[in-house]
């Protein structure tokens, strides 16, 4: 039996390991979650010693721990470096899921949870592939490297300490990354690009306590209207930030990659569906590949103030909040953006009012050529796993480690992505579809056997 | 011992009693309180026919019972109508409260607690002044009806029906309401204009589901964004409400009514204090108490959309909500302004996203003039229960059953509140004054006293 033959031959094993996986609730931004973040990390660090990688640590650190493993068996082979993550983004709104977040559920060829695209079942794409190597071939064709953290939906700010306190150690010749998605359902793709982001929290402070909307209603400053002019004017007509030099330093496509993006087998009807609004909305001027890609945005992620609840209450609340965030496109700077975000709105609001605005987390763009040979072997193993071709894309969203690594040690990073647009990561009904998850495993396997030919 | 006397002698028995009253959560608009609801319609019923009223039914309505009494033993004496609300409004924030909103405490000459000043404390008011004058005249020197509903802060809905079905029932020479304030401490005040309140929920949908900010955000609706641009538009520079039409039918204070509002012993800078913000904002051109009591206004009161839990979630929502409401100046017409307030809104938002308006509770403004001999009655009881001249103000918020009883008879309406503006309702640490409770119960006394010696 051969090692694709091997995988296909244990399709209920991998699904009823990776099922363990989501079933715990690793959310990281939620303090009760704390229990289940150190189960989910034993989890990974079992699974990765039973897969081969040897000498498997769980990292304390100041937040939620940092899985680290390594394999170095293979002298005069390739050294990876993998990372992923096993945390996940909250599961609210509860009421929105068909069947429960952590419950993992099969329909219609998805698998339903929170965590199944992101990050959890393409981490356990990895496993699954050096598992079926362990168990067909009996060692690992290359050296290892292992990073699985535990707050990557937070702001991996335990995961920098480890990598500034461990540049020797963590040296390899490539990074590798599953935590993106293809272009479209049949489309293997890989990733050279992703924006960077900025995280912010504002608290508005009005009057010094809630107020009666009768009896002081039109004499006194209303944060959450004010809130809402203030966002309004951090966009312009045309849908563009409207920040002064949030702009400056946006890196113009080349002809040739702008010509390439736009070529991609990509369909704006099945993006229009995806979405499912009445209509869509960018920046005049760009493509929406552009727009998603190789733009920067501002959004608002959240907004709450004033009476939210059932019936009416007639109130003038003293505070409102939004939580927003910046992607950044190359060449941005993220602490530049913070700057120019602060002041700007320092400028816009009114005297009225007093505001804190916090951070909650930074992260810079990244975008690289792939033209090293390692491109070629992704390229050949994801045909092998998928039996289609791969293409070249950029990525909306933010792994901040990838564009750290890029700039630390300045090897190759190969993202390769077996998530779908319409997956709902961050979203109620997250899920993956089964079809990508088993090429996956099929195609990281071939990948790592690969490099070890080279 | 005559009965101020007499009133002054049961201080601590007042308080005890009020007590009782207020450690009842008796919250409206949120259903898990509906048993409490009920407890305190079957308080107010005890207490009133232990101060006199004969006649006490409570009537089951559709949502939340209704308290009517009668004391129908005075021939040749007026009848009054008493009307108040046993219901109050939701103590959320409850991290806000000094001490627990359902149990009352006194600090600095205050009494604190939900429904101190609004209503049931002034509710309790002329529970105790019927009391007294039960304890030491023997007899009521009026005819009785009275009212004391438990839907006032969810829009009195079975209140019209009541009143609907029981015209003749509920036919008097006047009614007696004590739901307002004091100009401020030391002013007795009788208040004879009232602002009507149209309270509306809007939710904006966008995306069908739930989008990654980072795969998506460039190119989709964002819902709170749209919301907030909404809301935007629905103000002018000048904190006009940019709706048209709005204005059209507002009556003009005459130069008269405008010159002595603006002569009242009242306070700019106590004003400020109160509100307690770096500074006001309302309509150009008007001054506090004309933006406060005779000027339309429209105010968000909460909105909410997106993540609004602990730390970062990069999410751009299917929807988003607010809850925003129209304090209506005369002669503007309710229905009207709903007509308004969804045309612009229709025309405002964008097709990219859809929307649902709803209209949760409508209630007309009220002015009317002070010329029958029982204001005089009033005033002087007011002077009698507080040794201070009393004043005639306006008032900015809204107590639609005395709009709806001035129009159905056509009675002179008299109000007499004890509340003081910075006494919180609607928000934490709601208070009344003591000084205030123990005087308003000498004052209502006096007037009843006063009314049947006319």
């Amino acid at each position: 039996m051969n090692l694709t033959e091997y995988i296909e031959s244990k399709h209920d094993e991998h699904l009823s390991d990776l099922y363990e996986f989501l079933r715990i609730p690793s959310v990281s931004a939620q303090s009760e979650h704390k229990p289940d973040i150190e189960r989910a990390a034993q989890w990974v660090a079992s699974k990765l010693r039973a897969a081969g990688i040897e000498k498997v640590e769980i990292v304390p650190t100041e937040m939620h721990p940092l899985v680290y493993g390594e394999s170095l068996r293979a002298p005069g082979k390739p050294t990876i470096l993998f990372y992923g993550h096993y945390d996940v983004q909250p599961a609210e709104p509860l009421e929105l899921w068909t069947s429960p977040a952590f419950e993992p559920t099969v329909r219609g060829g998805n698998l339903y949870g929170r965590g199944t695209a992101d990050d959890k079942g393409q981490v356990h794409i990895h496993i699954r592939a050096l598992d079926a190597i362990m168990k067909t071939v009996g060692k690992l064709p290359v050296n290892l490297k292992v990073i699985v953290e535990g707050e990557e939906e937070v702001g991996s700010v335990s995961l920098w300490n480890f990598v500034n306190a461990n540049k020797a150690r963590l040296k390899a010749d490539a990074l590798v990354v599953s935590d993106t998605g293809m272009l479209r359902p049949g489309v293997p793709s890989i990733t050279y690009g992703l924006r960077g982001l900025n995280y912010y929290q504002i608290e508005i402070t009005g009057p010094a306590q809630d107020l009666h909307s009768g009896i002081f209603g039109g004499a006194v400053p209303n944060p959450i209207t004010i809130l809402c002019e203030l966002f309004t004017k951090l966009h312009d007509k045309d849908s563009r930030v409207a920040i002064p030099g949030f702009y400056d330093d946006v890196a113009k496509l080349s002809a040739a990659e702008r010509k390439a993006l736009n070529s991609l087998p990509w369909k704006a009807s099945e993006f229009r569906k995806t979405v499912g609004a009445p209509g869509l909305s960018g920046e005049k001027g760009y493509s929406i590949v552009e727009q998603l890609w190789a733009r920067p945005t501002l959004e608002l992620n959240g907004i709450w103030g004033g009476y939210t609840g059932e019936g009416a209450k007639t109130v003038i609340p003293s505070k409102a909040y939004a939580k927003f965030s910046t992607r950044l496109v190359p060449k941005q700077n993220p602490d530049k953006i913070v700057r120019l975000v602060e002041k700007q709105i320092r400028k816009l609001l009114p005297k009225t009012v007093k505001f804190k605005l916090e951070v909650l987390s930074q992260g810079k763009p990244w975008v690289a050529p792939y033209t090293h040979p390692f491109f070629e072997v992704a390229h050949n193993a994801l045909e092998e796993g998928f039996g289609k071709r791969a293409v070249f894309v950029r990525d909306g969203g933010s792994i901040p480690f990838v564009t750290q690594m890029y700039d630390t040690f300045k090897v190759p990073c190969i993202l390769l992505g077996f998530g779908l647009p319409d997956e709902n990561a961050h979203a109620p009904d997250e899920h993956i579809a089964l079809e990508n998850y088993f090429g996956g495993i099929k195609a990281v396997a071939q990948f790592y056997e690969g490099l070890g030919s080279l």
